[in-house]
């Protein structure tokens, strides 16, 4: 049954998505007596545990992402294509892409990520900015330093006030790093920048629906989150359910009723979904799906009823040891990746043996410094969870010279020694001079 | 008649402009017994002489701008807002912001630059890039990796052809540095990373309709930079008017009659003319101005019947001691910020004594460890003259810490290090499938 190559053809691999695991993947088969193609809608890799550090001007695009054909520049038997994979024909073995070219394949591996999810209300999307790609980053700065400008500028306390409020929704590790972050960059490294501005009117509120942040962690660690993020400056509200956004503001419901909370920045980082193109695998294969839009996969990553094809990283369900999920993290996307690129090195078409995920913990870092951290049982925090942390990050970052000393030196100085990634890359809209600048609006 | 500022009161001096000029203005008048305004669309300075390095991915944004609050914020008399001024009345003595905000002065210096000038074929703008602002330099970022992986994924060898000829308008100091760049990216700089693409097979053809490049220069010079460019591979073609830009290309008049160059990037380094501000300054002020749209200085470089406004750098036009209107390059802009901003600290509403530029020479680089240097007199080329390069623009990078090694490195390895800014931003655009691949288009 397993469809090894015809004698003298060698065995093709399509892999869709450049992200951890499709890159972990198409490295794993390096040597590997197939032809290897990977295909991604973006020319770089992303280096997503550090898009926050973006947003807040602490690092430039360029150190938290780098060139795909640069990585698999010296793997022969590896090509990459910029572009779009918008159909795949199980039955033909064979993927289209956005201009209607076609691969055929052998085995495919489908690591197409995940994207923000609104809950329903994609209308949120218009006015929040999220943190998947280097794009929503770079927007994200924009909009955080032009806030700070317009708040210079208004007359008007109670504009100013909205501009300086910023409102994180979701409280897993994205959005308790870019609330830390946030705060810190407001307190500390923008001191005497303006001359309006009181650095401690900038508030940042981290919503969170759940009783506590990080769930994923022990009730422990989350109690030293919130502490850490406390005594940054965030306005830590858990049991906050967000039932509206704005370009003016979030409400929220919470213990006391709603509230509104009129804030010009809201920063979604709240829930996600399995990528767009799983649900057109889904249909194709008759997989089913979980309400994340992940495909539910077999024990071995392929997806059930083809052996040829797998699905790992954020777009894959498949349970842990404790009967849960596996979380969305870079280290189980690579884990997957290897497990069903050594199958696919041994001749078989994809993974055939149970994946195993050797948890090597999960991280977070909150505010300055610090950090909560589980490895394996062992509970870290504060100082030696942040060394741990940044050993972990500068490990997996690597790549291109000179970085991991300037994305250090980004965490050393909370920002402080970096002023040059603060740019706005645009002007600030103009408006109409009769609305005022005592509206700021 | 020199109004002084009222028993009491501070001095008030508006500077419009953040760029070389302005901002030495403002550094200029540190500490002085006035208060400064600095106002700028946008919130950084911009080291533009390197912004070909950003479209050719040699270093990131933020190593070619910094924000212009970071480096005036130890300056308690310097206030800086981020805006437009859309007016100026000079009977008042006040200028208009774009949301209607109004700042009075008692001295006023317009710093504020210049754009590309299209010799009245504005429709060029729309197909070509140009090198002023930081967003221009990622635009065309974008497009230059956007060319290589168009002709990646094309089987269509016309398209490809089309997609890797870059031509490159104007052979003044930033034609010949990004075509000098390009064409060492091309060919050492991207080995290895595509399949389909022949290094060699990348046109880069610098067009000027002079009859040479760089005629800031001496003859002798022109034809070193000249071979220099011919030797890293660019296609230099002088006496080269271009009479079209679309697309697909460019049309040119040269000795040999009407050429179609057929290229997908078409880079616009030709022409400047004075920004947006500087015909409403001389609309009110009655000054004169010149082909270029700059205002003719008096030889205090205050605008003629207004002593208390100042014009300087790439808007001014004032004749240096061999008669030319003197260049549009920092150091000019600089010292002429310099000059008015002394004389307002000795209590003149603007500079009362002529202008004297001292020459510190002009440089371009050219290609690979090569240069071009006039100081004085004194000629330089090749290793020596890209030492002497190396060594004033790091000088006056500064700002920023690391920043110097990181472009230092840049230029070392051509962009071999660094290929971390080879980031495209955003997807290739989708064509619709029977359109084909074949035509790539």
């Amino acid at each position: 049954m397993s469809p090894e190559p015809a004698a003298g053809r060698r065995g093709r691999v399509v892999i869709v998505g450049g992200g951890f695991g499709g890159l972990a993947a198409a490295h794993e088969l390096r040597g590997a007596d197939v032809d290897v193609t990977l295909v991604d809608r973006m020319n770089h890799h992303l280096f997503q545990p550090l898009l926050y550090q973006v947003a807040s001007g602490g690092i430039s695009e360029g150190d938290c992402a780098s060139s795909i054909r640069a990585q698999l520049r010296r793997q022969s038997n590896a090509t990459v294509v910029m572009a779009e994979v918008t159909d795949i024909d199980v039955e033909a073995r064979r993927v289209t892409l956005d201009r209607g070219e076609q691969l055929d394949y052998d085995s495919l591996i489908v690591a197409c990520g995940a994207e923000s999810s609104y809950f329903g209300h994609d209308e949120w999307q218009e006015t929040s900015c999220d943190l998947k790609s280097l794009a929503d980053a770079v927007e994200l700065r924009n909009r955080i330093f032009g806030a700070f400008e317009e708040a210079e500028r208004t007359d008007d306390p109670d504009a100013r006030r909205e501009w300086l409020t910023f409102a994180v929704v979701g409280g897993g590790p994205t959005g308790v790093e870019v609330a830390g972050a946030l705060a810190l960059l407001a307190r500390h490294s923008m001191k005497r920048h303006f001359r309006h501005i009181d650095p401690y009117a900038i508030r940042v509120i981290l919503l969170d629906a759940g009783d506590r942040v990080l769930p994923a962690f022990s009730e422990k660690l989350s109690t030293k989150a919130a502490r850490g993020l406390a005594a940054v400056g965030v306005d830590v509200r858990e049991g906050s359910k967000v039932t509206s956004i704005d370009e003016d503001g979030v409400t929220i419901e919470g213990a006391g009723g709603e509230e509104r909370i009129a804030a010009k920045t809201v920063i979604w980082a709240a829930g996600v979904k399995a990528a767009g193109l799983t649900e057109a695998l889904a249909r194709a294969t008759g997989a089913s799906t979980d309400r994340g839009g992940r495909i539910e996969v077999q024990p071995d990553l392929t997806v059930p009823g083809h052996p040829e094809i797998s699905a790992i990283g954020d777009m894959a369900n498949l349970a842990g040891s404790d009967g849960r999920p596996l979380p969305g993290l870079a280290t189980v996307a690579i884990q997957q990746a290897r497990h069903v690129a050594r199958a696919i090195r041994q001749g078989h078409p994809g993974a055939s043996t149970p994946f195993r995920y050797f948890d090597k913990g999960a991280l977070a870092v909150v505010g300055r410094g610090r950090a909560v951290c589980e490895i394996r049982g062992l509970e870290l925090w504060g100082p030696p969870a942040f060394l741990t942390y940044l050993g972990v990050h500068l490990y997996y970052l690597g790549g291109v010279p000179g970085r991991r000393m300037r994305v250090l030196n980004a965490w050393a100085t909370t920002g402080l020694g970096s002023r040059a990634n603060r740019v706005i890359q645009r002007e600030l809209p103009h408006r109409h001079p009769s609305a005022g600048a005592a509206t700021g609006v």
